[in-house]
Protein backbone atom coordinates (compact mmCIF):
# COMPACT_ATOMS: atom_id res chain seq x y z
CA UNK A 1 0.00 0.00 0.00
CA UNK A 2 1.47 3.86 -1.05
CA UNK A 3 1.40 6.34 0.43
CA UNK A 4 -1.12 8.89 -1.76
CA UNK A 5 -1.04 12.89 -1.32
CA UNK A 6 -4.59 13.06 -3.01
CA UNK A 7 -7.92 11.60 -3.17
CA UNK A 8 -10.22 11.43 -5.24
CA UNK A 9 -13.59 10.42 -3.84
CA UNK A 10 -16.33 9.16 -5.69
CA UNK A 11 -19.59 9.72 -3.81
CA UNK A 12 -22.72 7.42 -4.03
CA UNK A 13 -22.28 3.84 -3.37
CA UNK A 14 -18.80 5.39 -1.62
CA UNK A 15 -20.27 7.77 0.64
CA UNK A 16 -23.94 6.97 1.20
CA UNK A 17 -26.17 5.06 -0.67
CA UNK A 18 -29.50 7.07 -2.10
CA UNK A 19 -30.03 9.02 0.94
CA UNK A 20 -28.40 6.44 3.56
CA UNK A 21 -25.04 7.24 4.62
CA UNK A 22 -22.59 4.61 4.39
CA UNK A 23 -21.49 3.86 8.21
CA UNK A 24 -17.44 4.09 7.45
CA UNK A 25 -17.48 7.09 5.06
CA UNK A 26 -17.05 9.74 8.00
CA UNK A 27 -14.10 8.04 9.87
CA UNK A 28 -12.80 7.81 6.36
CA UNK A 29 -13.08 11.53 5.74
CA UNK A 30 -12.22 12.93 9.54
CA UNK A 31 -8.84 10.23 8.96
CA UNK A 32 -7.80 12.26 6.19
CA UNK A 33 -8.43 15.71 7.40
CA UNK A 34 -6.43 14.61 10.40
CA UNK A 35 -3.71 13.07 8.06
CA UNK A 36 -3.91 16.93 6.41
CA UNK A 37 -4.20 14.72 3.11
CA UNK A 38 -5.43 16.63 0.20
CA UNK A 39 -9.10 15.20 -1.28
CA UNK A 40 -12.11 15.95 -3.67
CA UNK A 41 -15.04 14.63 -3.81
CA UNK A 42 -16.47 13.86 -7.29
CA UNK A 43 -19.74 13.33 -9.04
CA UNK A 44 -21.29 13.57 -12.00
CA UNK A 45 -24.39 15.28 -11.08
CA UNK A 46 -24.31 18.18 -12.64
CA UNK A 47 -27.79 19.59 -11.90
CA UNK A 48 -26.27 20.76 -8.07
CA UNK A 49 -23.64 23.38 -6.78
CA UNK A 50 -20.93 22.37 -4.95
CA UNK A 51 -22.16 24.16 -2.05
CA UNK A 52 -25.31 21.91 -2.48
CA UNK A 53 -23.35 18.54 -2.51
CA UNK A 54 -21.62 19.82 0.51
CA UNK A 55 -24.40 20.61 2.73
CA UNK A 56 -25.83 17.36 1.74
CA UNK A 57 -22.75 15.87 3.13
CA UNK A 58 -22.70 17.84 6.49
CA UNK A 59 -26.37 16.86 6.91
CA UNK A 60 -24.82 13.35 7.12
CA UNK A 61 -22.29 14.07 9.32
CA UNK A 62 -19.40 13.60 6.60
CA UNK A 63 -17.09 16.79 6.95
CA UNK A 64 -17.58 18.51 3.78
CA UNK A 65 -16.43 22.04 2.79
CA UNK A 66 -17.93 23.66 -0.68
CA UNK A 67 -14.35 23.50 -1.87
CA UNK A 68 -13.93 19.84 -1.65
CA UNK A 69 -16.55 19.61 -4.11
CA UNK A 70 -16.09 18.81 -8.01
CA UNK A 71 -19.22 17.90 -9.97
CA UNK A 72 -18.94 17.27 -13.37
CA UNK A 73 -20.84 20.95 -14.45
CA UNK A 74 -16.96 22.17 -12.97
CA UNK A 75 -14.86 19.77 -15.25
CA UNK A 76 -16.85 20.50 -18.11
CA UNK A 77 -16.66 24.54 -17.37
CA UNK A 78 -12.69 24.32 -16.52
CA UNK A 79 -12.45 22.32 -19.27
CA UNK A 80 -13.74 24.89 -21.80
CA UNK A 81 -12.09 27.69 -19.89
CA UNK A 82 -8.76 26.04 -20.40
CA UNK A 83 -9.82 25.66 -23.98
CA UNK A 84 -10.99 28.85 -24.70
CA UNK A 85 -10.95 31.82 -21.97
CA UNK A 86 -14.93 33.89 -22.33
CA UNK A 87 -15.90 31.63 -24.92
CA UNK A 88 -19.70 32.05 -25.81
CA UNK A 89 -21.34 28.71 -24.41
CA UNK A 90 -25.48 28.05 -25.08
CA UNK A 91 -25.86 25.18 -21.74
CA UNK A 92 -28.71 22.76 -21.28
CA UNK A 93 -28.65 22.18 -17.46
CA UNK A 94 -29.85 23.14 -14.03
CA UNK A 95 -28.34 25.22 -10.93
CA UNK A 96 -25.25 23.42 -10.78
CA UNK A 97 -24.08 23.85 -14.71
CA UNK A 98 -25.24 27.57 -14.90
CA UNK A 99 -23.46 28.29 -11.23
CA UNK A 100 -19.98 26.79 -12.83
CA UNK A 101 -20.16 28.41 -15.90
CA UNK A 102 -20.43 31.49 -14.20
CA UNK A 103 -17.61 30.75 -12.05
CA UNK A 104 -15.64 29.85 -14.53
CA UNK A 105 -16.10 33.41 -16.15
CA UNK A 106 -17.85 31.99 -19.27
CA UNK A 107 -20.20 33.55 -21.06
CA UNK A 108 -23.82 31.84 -21.49
CA UNK A 109 -25.56 32.65 -24.85
CA UNK A 110 -28.01 31.43 -27.27
CA UNK A 111 -26.06 32.73 -30.93
CA UNK A 112 -23.15 32.84 -32.04
CA UNK A 113 -21.37 30.13 -29.48
CA UNK A 114 -18.47 28.35 -29.66
CA UNK A 115 -19.72 25.36 -26.98
CA UNK A 116 -22.82 23.96 -26.83
CA UNK A 117 -23.03 21.86 -23.39
CA UNK A 118 -25.91 19.36 -22.31
CA UNK A 119 -26.52 18.92 -18.40
CA UNK A 120 -29.37 16.82 -17.24
CA UNK A 121 -32.71 19.21 -17.18
CA UNK A 122 -35.89 17.94 -15.58
CA UNK A 123 -37.19 20.74 -17.08
CA UNK A 124 -36.02 19.83 -20.76
CA UNK A 125 -38.17 21.26 -23.78
CA UNK A 126 -38.25 20.68 -27.80
CA UNK A 127 -37.20 24.47 -28.08
CA UNK A 128 -33.75 24.09 -26.00
CA UNK A 129 -32.67 20.88 -28.08
CA UNK A 130 -33.85 22.92 -31.19
CA UNK A 131 -31.37 25.23 -30.21
CA UNK A 132 -28.26 23.01 -29.55
CA UNK A 133 -29.26 20.79 -32.98
CA UNK A 134 -28.61 24.54 -34.63
CA UNK A 135 -25.94 25.56 -33.24
CA UNK A 136 -23.86 22.26 -33.13
CA UNK A 137 -24.75 22.20 -37.15
CA UNK A 138 -23.48 25.59 -37.28
CA UNK A 139 -19.67 24.78 -35.54
CA UNK A 140 -20.04 24.66 -32.02
CA UNK A 141 -18.01 22.07 -30.42
CA UNK A 142 -20.46 19.77 -28.41
CA UNK A 143 -20.11 18.63 -25.19
CA UNK A 144 -21.75 16.79 -22.42
CA UNK A 145 -20.90 16.86 -18.70
CA UNK A 146 -21.80 12.95 -18.79
CA UNK A 147 -22.75 9.95 -20.41
CA UNK A 148 -24.76 8.26 -17.58
CA UNK A 149 -28.21 6.28 -19.06
CA UNK A 150 -30.23 6.17 -16.41
CA UNK A 151 -30.47 7.64 -12.81
CA UNK A 152 -31.57 5.36 -10.08
CA UNK A 153 -34.55 7.09 -8.41
CA UNK A 154 -36.98 5.94 -5.47
CA UNK A 155 -39.39 5.81 -8.26
CA UNK A 156 -37.44 3.68 -10.88
CA UNK A 157 -34.57 4.24 -13.29
CA UNK A 158 -35.19 7.84 -14.86
CA UNK A 159 -33.61 8.81 -18.02
CA UNK A 160 -29.80 10.00 -17.27
CA UNK A 161 -28.30 12.88 -19.29
CA UNK A 162 -26.62 10.42 -21.71
CA UNK A 163 -29.94 9.84 -23.08
CA UNK A 164 -30.86 12.97 -22.96
CA UNK A 165 -27.95 13.82 -24.78
CA UNK A 166 -28.86 11.41 -27.48
CA UNK A 167 -31.07 13.49 -29.12
CA UNK A 168 -28.82 16.12 -29.91
CA UNK A 169 -26.01 13.39 -31.07
CA UNK A 170 -28.38 11.60 -33.24
CA UNK A 171 -30.17 14.28 -34.72
CA UNK A 172 -27.12 15.74 -35.74
CA UNK A 173 -24.54 12.64 -36.00
CA UNK A 174 -21.83 14.66 -34.08
CA UNK A 175 -20.97 12.84 -30.87
CA UNK A 176 -20.14 15.17 -28.15
CA UNK A 177 -17.21 14.96 -26.36
CA UNK A 178 -17.97 13.39 -22.13
CA UNK A 179 -16.31 15.03 -19.47
CA UNK A 180 -18.04 13.06 -16.63
CA UNK A 181 -16.89 9.60 -15.34
CA UNK A 182 -15.71 6.84 -17.09
CA UNK A 183 -13.69 9.62 -19.45
CA UNK A 184 -10.54 11.01 -18.39
CA UNK A 185 -11.15 14.44 -18.27
CA UNK A 186 -13.13 15.15 -15.21
CA UNK A 187 -10.33 13.02 -13.43
CA UNK A 188 -7.78 15.15 -15.28
CA UNK A 189 -9.47 18.21 -14.30
CA UNK A 190 -10.09 17.26 -10.51
CA UNK A 191 -5.78 16.17 -10.40
CA UNK A 192 -4.79 19.89 -11.89
CA UNK A 193 -6.82 21.27 -9.16
CA UNK A 194 -5.13 19.96 -6.21
CA UNK A 195 -1.90 20.17 -8.01
CA UNK A 196 -0.66 16.61 -7.90
CA UNK A 197 1.02 14.39 -10.65
CA UNK A 198 -0.93 11.28 -11.39
CA UNK A 199 1.36 8.88 -9.33
CA UNK A 200 0.58 11.22 -6.44
CA UNK A 201 -3.36 10.62 -6.74
CA UNK A 202 -5.84 7.51 -6.11
CA UNK A 203 -9.17 7.39 -7.09
CA UNK A 204 -11.96 6.03 -4.52
CA UNK A 205 -15.20 4.43 -5.77
CA UNK A 206 -17.64 1.28 -5.58
CA UNK A 207 -18.57 1.13 -9.65
CA UNK A 208 -15.64 -0.31 -11.89
CA UNK A 209 -17.62 0.87 -14.86
CA UNK A 210 -17.46 4.43 -14.03
CA UNK A 211 -15.14 5.80 -10.56
CA UNK A 212 -12.43 2.72 -11.72
CA UNK A 213 -12.45 2.97 -15.39
CA UNK A 214 -11.99 6.90 -15.31
CA UNK A 215 -9.30 6.29 -12.42
CA UNK A 216 -7.11 3.60 -14.78
CA UNK A 217 -7.69 5.82 -18.17
CA UNK A 218 -6.54 8.94 -16.45
CA UNK A 219 -3.39 6.61 -15.61
CA UNK A 220 -4.47 6.77 -11.74
CA UNK A 221 -4.35 3.94 -8.96
CA UNK A 222 -7.86 3.04 -8.47
CA UNK A 223 -9.37 2.07 -5.16
CA UNK A 224 -12.20 0.52 -5.37
CA UNK A 225 -14.64 0.03 -2.21
CA UNK A 226 -17.57 -3.06 -2.23
CA UNK A 227 -20.26 -1.14 -0.73
CA UNK A 228 -22.59 -0.27 -3.69
CA UNK A 229 -22.68 -0.79 -7.48
CA UNK A 230 -19.64 -3.34 -8.33
CA UNK A 231 -19.70 -6.73 -6.26
CA UNK A 232 -16.65 -8.47 -5.10
CA UNK A 233 -17.52 -11.56 -7.01
CA UNK A 234 -16.99 -9.78 -9.95
CA UNK A 235 -13.18 -8.90 -9.61
CA UNK A 236 -12.14 -12.24 -11.61
CA UNK A 237 -13.98 -10.59 -14.56
CA UNK A 238 -12.59 -7.43 -14.37
CA UNK A 239 -9.71 -6.27 -16.75
CA UNK A 240 -7.42 -4.13 -16.00
CA UNK A 241 -7.83 -4.85 -12.36
CA UNK A 242 -8.56 -1.94 -9.96
CA UNK A 243 -5.23 -1.33 -8.08
CA UNK A 244 -6.94 -2.01 -4.36
CA UNK A 245 -10.23 -3.54 -3.91
CA UNK A 246 -11.67 -3.87 -0.23
CA UNK A 247 -14.73 -3.92 1.59
CA UNK A 248 -15.09 -0.89 3.79
CA UNK A 249 -13.59 2.44 3.76
CA UNK A 250 -12.67 1.03 7.49
CA UNK A 251 -9.95 -0.98 6.19
CA UNK A 252 -7.64 1.66 4.10
CA UNK A 253 -5.06 2.99 6.63
CA UNK A 254 -4.30 6.64 5.70
CA UNK A 255 -0.58 6.34 5.19
CA UNK B 1 -44.67 -0.17 -67.78
CA UNK B 2 -47.08 -2.37 -65.66
CA UNK B 3 -50.95 -1.25 -65.03
CA UNK B 4 -51.05 -0.96 -61.14
CA UNK B 5 -54.76 -0.97 -59.55
CA UNK B 6 -53.51 1.16 -56.78
CA UNK B 7 -50.57 3.97 -56.07
CA UNK B 8 -49.09 4.41 -52.56
CA UNK B 9 -47.99 8.11 -52.90
CA UNK B 10 -45.72 9.75 -50.90
CA UNK B 11 -46.09 13.94 -50.38
CA UNK B 12 -43.08 16.19 -49.23
CA UNK B 13 -40.80 16.18 -52.51
CA UNK B 14 -43.59 14.63 -54.57
CA UNK B 15 -46.79 16.62 -54.53
CA UNK B 16 -44.98 19.90 -52.49
CA UNK B 17 -41.73 21.00 -51.65
CA UNK B 18 -41.82 22.39 -48.08
CA UNK B 19 -45.24 25.07 -48.70
CA UNK B 20 -44.90 25.11 -52.16
CA UNK B 21 -46.57 22.86 -54.84
CA UNK B 22 -44.89 20.74 -57.63
CA UNK B 23 -46.61 21.97 -60.80
CA UNK B 24 -47.26 17.96 -62.04
CA UNK B 25 -49.17 17.15 -58.97
CA UNK B 26 -52.35 18.27 -58.95
CA UNK B 27 -52.36 16.78 -62.61
CA UNK B 28 -51.27 13.28 -61.49
CA UNK B 29 -53.55 12.93 -58.70
CA UNK B 30 -56.89 13.98 -61.30
CA UNK B 31 -55.30 11.60 -63.99
CA UNK B 32 -55.61 8.96 -61.25
CA UNK B 33 -58.90 9.86 -59.99
CA UNK B 34 -60.28 9.92 -63.56
CA UNK B 35 -59.06 6.13 -64.20
CA UNK B 36 -60.65 5.13 -61.07
CA UNK B 37 -56.99 3.98 -59.58
CA UNK B 38 -57.01 3.09 -55.59
CA UNK B 39 -54.35 5.65 -54.13
CA UNK B 40 -53.26 6.49 -50.55
CA UNK B 41 -51.08 9.57 -49.57
CA UNK B 42 -48.45 8.11 -47.13
CA UNK B 43 -46.34 10.17 -44.71
CA UNK B 44 -44.48 9.85 -42.15
CA UNK B 45 -45.68 13.08 -40.38
CA UNK B 46 -47.20 11.64 -37.16
CA UNK B 47 -48.59 15.17 -35.88
CA UNK B 48 -51.31 15.72 -38.39
CA UNK B 49 -54.57 14.12 -38.73
CA UNK B 50 -55.76 12.77 -42.01
CA UNK B 51 -58.12 15.66 -41.92
CA UNK B 52 -55.28 18.60 -41.55
CA UNK B 53 -53.46 16.33 -43.91
CA UNK B 54 -56.47 16.74 -46.97
CA UNK B 55 -56.40 19.90 -46.35
CA UNK B 56 -53.46 20.88 -46.91
CA UNK B 57 -53.42 19.45 -50.21
CA UNK B 58 -56.72 21.27 -51.37
CA UNK B 59 -55.10 24.34 -50.45
CA UNK B 60 -52.58 23.58 -53.20
CA UNK B 61 -55.07 22.62 -55.83
CA UNK B 62 -54.45 19.22 -55.21
CA UNK B 63 -57.37 16.74 -55.13
CA UNK B 64 -57.60 14.86 -51.92
CA UNK B 65 -60.28 13.32 -48.89
CA UNK B 66 -59.47 12.61 -45.43
CA UNK B 67 -60.02 9.04 -46.25
CA UNK B 68 -56.67 9.31 -49.70
CA UNK B 69 -54.72 10.25 -46.55
CA UNK B 70 -52.85 7.15 -44.49
CA UNK B 71 -50.40 8.98 -41.95
CA UNK B 72 -47.76 7.03 -39.62
CA UNK B 73 -50.03 7.72 -36.76
CA UNK B 74 -52.37 6.34 -38.41
CA UNK B 75 -50.28 2.83 -38.99
CA UNK B 76 -49.28 2.66 -36.06
CA UNK B 77 -52.44 2.58 -34.44
CA UNK B 78 -53.82 0.02 -37.54
CA UNK B 79 -51.01 -1.98 -35.93
CA UNK B 80 -51.28 -2.14 -32.66
CA UNK B 81 -55.46 -3.27 -33.31
CA UNK B 82 -53.89 -6.14 -35.35
CA UNK B 83 -52.08 -7.41 -32.98
CA UNK B 84 -53.92 -6.28 -29.47
CA UNK B 85 -57.32 -4.85 -29.86
CA UNK B 86 -58.56 -2.71 -27.18
CA UNK B 87 -55.16 -2.51 -26.36
CA UNK B 88 -53.73 -0.02 -23.34
CA UNK B 89 -51.32 2.82 -24.99
CA UNK B 90 -49.01 5.05 -23.38
CA UNK B 91 -48.69 8.07 -26.07
CA UNK B 92 -45.91 10.55 -26.70
CA UNK B 93 -47.24 12.76 -29.39
CA UNK B 94 -49.73 15.07 -30.69
CA UNK B 95 -52.91 15.61 -32.41
CA UNK B 96 -52.59 13.37 -34.93
CA UNK B 97 -51.59 10.43 -32.95
CA UNK B 98 -54.02 10.82 -30.39
CA UNK B 99 -56.96 10.68 -33.13
CA UNK B 100 -55.46 8.03 -34.83
CA UNK B 101 -55.34 6.11 -31.96
CA UNK B 102 -59.03 6.97 -30.70
CA UNK B 103 -60.33 5.95 -34.45
CA UNK B 104 -58.38 2.38 -33.81
CA UNK B 105 -60.19 2.02 -30.42
CA UNK B 106 -57.34 1.67 -28.37
CA UNK B 107 -57.00 2.97 -24.68
CA UNK B 108 -54.51 5.70 -23.90
CA UNK B 109 -53.39 5.28 -20.08
CA UNK B 110 -50.24 5.61 -18.19
CA UNK B 111 -50.35 2.61 -16.49
CA UNK B 112 -50.17 -1.11 -16.96
CA UNK B 113 -49.53 -0.35 -20.64
CA UNK B 114 -49.33 -2.86 -23.57
CA UNK B 115 -47.86 -0.59 -25.99
CA UNK B 116 -45.62 2.63 -25.52
CA UNK B 117 -45.56 4.50 -29.10
CA UNK B 118 -43.65 7.52 -29.48
CA UNK B 119 -44.44 10.30 -32.39
CA UNK B 120 -42.78 13.88 -32.93
CA UNK B 121 -43.81 16.07 -29.82
CA UNK B 122 -42.77 19.43 -29.61
CA UNK B 123 -44.19 19.98 -26.44
CA UNK B 124 -42.15 17.31 -24.84
CA UNK B 125 -41.06 16.83 -21.73
CA UNK B 126 -38.53 14.81 -18.87
CA UNK B 127 -41.76 13.41 -17.38
CA UNK B 128 -43.43 11.97 -20.60
CA UNK B 129 -39.88 10.73 -21.30
CA UNK B 130 -39.31 9.55 -17.45
CA UNK B 131 -43.28 7.60 -17.76
CA UNK B 132 -41.80 6.05 -21.23
CA UNK B 133 -38.79 4.93 -20.08
CA UNK B 134 -40.69 2.72 -16.88
CA UNK B 135 -43.16 1.85 -18.98
CA UNK B 136 -40.60 -0.01 -21.03
CA UNK B 137 -38.43 -1.52 -18.92
CA UNK B 138 -41.95 -2.74 -17.16
CA UNK B 139 -42.08 -4.59 -20.43
CA UNK B 140 -44.46 -2.55 -22.81
CA UNK B 141 -43.55 -3.28 -25.92
CA UNK B 142 -41.91 -0.60 -27.55
CA UNK B 143 -43.38 1.18 -30.86
CA UNK B 144 -41.69 4.69 -32.32
CA UNK B 145 -43.79 5.96 -35.56
CA UNK B 146 -40.97 6.96 -37.31
CA UNK B 147 -36.88 7.28 -37.27
CA UNK B 148 -36.71 10.64 -39.10
CA UNK B 149 -33.54 12.01 -37.73
CA UNK B 150 -34.56 15.23 -38.65
CA UNK B 151 -37.09 17.84 -39.75
CA UNK B 152 -36.18 20.43 -42.32
CA UNK B 153 -37.59 24.05 -41.37
CA UNK B 154 -37.34 26.95 -42.31
CA UNK B 155 -35.28 27.65 -39.26
CA UNK B 156 -33.19 24.71 -40.14
CA UNK B 157 -33.16 21.04 -39.38
CA UNK B 158 -34.91 20.23 -35.90
CA UNK B 159 -35.06 17.55 -34.03
CA UNK B 160 -37.29 14.67 -35.73
CA UNK B 161 -38.89 12.24 -34.00
CA UNK B 162 -36.05 9.38 -34.21
CA UNK B 163 -33.82 11.91 -31.70
CA UNK B 164 -36.51 12.14 -29.32
CA UNK B 165 -37.21 8.39 -29.40
CA UNK B 166 -33.33 7.89 -28.92
CA UNK B 167 -33.97 9.38 -25.26
CA UNK B 168 -35.64 6.45 -24.71
CA UNK B 169 -34.10 3.69 -26.21
CA UNK B 170 -30.41 4.40 -25.06
CA UNK B 171 -32.05 4.78 -21.16
CA UNK B 172 -33.61 1.34 -20.85
CA UNK B 173 -31.13 -0.09 -24.07
CA UNK B 174 -34.48 -1.48 -25.69
CA UNK B 175 -34.59 -1.19 -29.34
CA UNK B 176 -37.76 0.50 -30.54
CA UNK B 177 -40.06 -1.09 -33.91
CA UNK B 178 -40.36 1.73 -36.17
CA UNK B 179 -43.54 1.92 -38.00
CA UNK B 180 -43.32 4.41 -40.70
CA UNK B 181 -41.15 4.27 -43.91
CA UNK B 182 -38.46 3.05 -44.54
CA UNK B 183 -39.73 0.26 -42.97
CA UNK B 184 -42.05 -2.06 -44.70
CA UNK B 185 -45.01 -2.28 -41.80
CA UNK B 186 -46.74 1.00 -42.87
CA UNK B 187 -46.37 -0.47 -46.50
CA UNK B 188 -48.12 -3.35 -45.59
CA UNK B 189 -51.14 -1.56 -43.41
CA UNK B 190 -51.43 0.93 -46.61
CA UNK B 191 -51.89 -2.29 -49.02
CA UNK B 192 -54.14 -3.51 -46.60
CA UNK B 193 -56.39 -0.25 -46.52
CA UNK B 194 -56.49 -0.14 -50.36
CA UNK B 195 -57.64 -4.39 -50.29
CA UNK B 196 -54.57 -5.43 -52.66
CA UNK B 197 -51.70 -7.57 -53.35
CA UNK B 198 -48.44 -6.29 -53.37
CA UNK B 199 -47.88 -6.95 -56.86
CA UNK B 200 -50.70 -4.30 -57.46
CA UNK B 201 -49.49 -2.05 -56.23
CA UNK B 202 -46.94 1.40 -56.74
CA UNK B 203 -44.65 2.82 -54.17
CA UNK B 204 -44.06 6.62 -55.63
CA UNK B 205 -41.97 9.12 -54.04
CA UNK B 206 -38.66 11.44 -54.17
CA UNK B 207 -36.48 9.77 -51.51
CA UNK B 208 -35.06 6.69 -52.22
CA UNK B 209 -33.70 6.27 -48.33
CA UNK B 210 -37.66 6.33 -47.59
CA UNK B 211 -40.01 6.37 -49.55
CA UNK B 212 -38.05 4.00 -52.41
CA UNK B 213 -36.53 1.77 -49.26
CA UNK B 214 -39.92 0.82 -48.21
CA UNK B 215 -41.68 -0.01 -51.15
CA UNK B 216 -38.79 -2.38 -52.47
CA UNK B 217 -38.70 -4.07 -48.47
CA UNK B 218 -42.26 -4.37 -48.84
CA UNK B 219 -41.82 -5.89 -52.03
CA UNK B 220 -43.86 -3.41 -53.72
CA UNK B 221 -42.34 -2.17 -57.38
CA UNK B 222 -41.65 1.68 -57.24
CA UNK B 223 -41.64 4.48 -59.22
CA UNK B 224 -38.87 7.49 -58.17
CA UNK B 225 -39.84 11.34 -59.27
CA UNK B 226 -36.47 13.36 -59.14
CA UNK B 227 -38.43 16.14 -57.53
CA UNK B 228 -37.14 16.52 -53.91
CA UNK B 229 -34.57 14.82 -52.22
CA UNK B 230 -32.84 12.07 -54.40
CA UNK B 231 -31.20 13.39 -57.51
CA UNK B 232 -31.00 11.89 -61.05
CA UNK B 233 -27.19 11.40 -60.81
CA UNK B 234 -27.59 9.05 -57.72
CA UNK B 235 -29.31 6.24 -59.58
CA UNK B 236 -26.00 4.23 -60.55
CA UNK B 237 -24.78 3.97 -57.39
CA UNK B 238 -28.50 2.95 -55.45
CA UNK B 239 -28.63 -1.13 -55.24
CA UNK B 240 -31.78 -1.90 -55.59
CA UNK B 241 -32.92 0.09 -58.10
CA UNK B 242 -36.74 1.64 -58.32
CA UNK B 243 -38.50 -0.19 -60.57
CA UNK B 244 -38.94 3.30 -62.79
CA UNK B 245 -37.32 6.68 -62.74
CA UNK B 246 -38.80 9.77 -63.58
CA UNK B 247 -38.12 13.26 -63.55
CA UNK B 248 -41.55 14.61 -63.54
CA UNK B 249 -44.98 12.87 -62.85
CA UNK B 250 -46.43 14.10 -66.07
CA UNK B 251 -44.01 11.59 -67.61
CA UNK B 252 -46.45 8.87 -66.11
CA UNK B 253 -48.62 7.50 -68.06
CA UNK B 254 -51.63 5.86 -65.85
CA UNK B 255 -52.51 2.57 -67.27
Amino acid sequence: MKAYDGYLIDLDGTMYLGSKRIDAAPGFIHRLRQAGRKHLFVTNNSTRTQEQVAAKLRQMDIEADPEDVFTTSMATAAYIREQKPAARVYAIGEEGLFDALAKEELTVADENCDYVVIGLDTAITYEKLAKACLLVRAGATFLSTNSDKALPTEAGLMPGNGSLTAVVSVSTGVEPIYIGKPESIMMEQARKLLELGTEQVVMVGDNYLTDITAGIRAGMDTLMVCTGFTKREELPKLHPKPTYTIDSLDEWEIK
